[in-house]
């Protein structure tokens, strides 16, 4: 099974990177691009094929490690 | 109109983010885990309100900033 983990800042957490993209796209002649946000993908190849207990092990990756809860959300995918 | 930006290294092109994640799971008791791969999301606002347009502008920020084509694909989602 193959998992996708997209990891993002939560709503209000201050993005500087996507400040900073937002910058370099005004100067660049983009002026139209506003609210800026830079978030993290990650997919992997996942041993065994029970979806709803390959949820629940890729949640427990999210707490432990892939995500920083206190500043950002998670979202989880199986298939 | 929000657009949103999946940024990936090539296939055959070393992760080396993606292996540390992976030595780091299987650390932590995910042995299953394999084939990390990490991308990154860049989701942001475009003024105007014709899709096909914004496409088109979108494939160049990304051609010109936001992907190194060299390495990395990228994938475009208006709407």
């Amino acid at each position: 099974m193959r998992a996708t983990v997209h990891v993002f800042l939560k709503p209000g957490v201050l993005d500087v990177q996507g400040k900073a993209i937002e910058g370099a796209l005004h100067g660049l002649g983009f002026p139209g691009a506003s609210d800026v946000r830079v978030g993290k993908t990650i997919t992997f190849d996942l041993a065994g094929d029970d979806p709803a207990k390959a949820e629940t092990e890729v949640k427990s990756m999210c707490e432990r490690l892939l995500a920083n809860t206190v500043i950002e959300g998670y979202r989880v995918e199986i298939g």
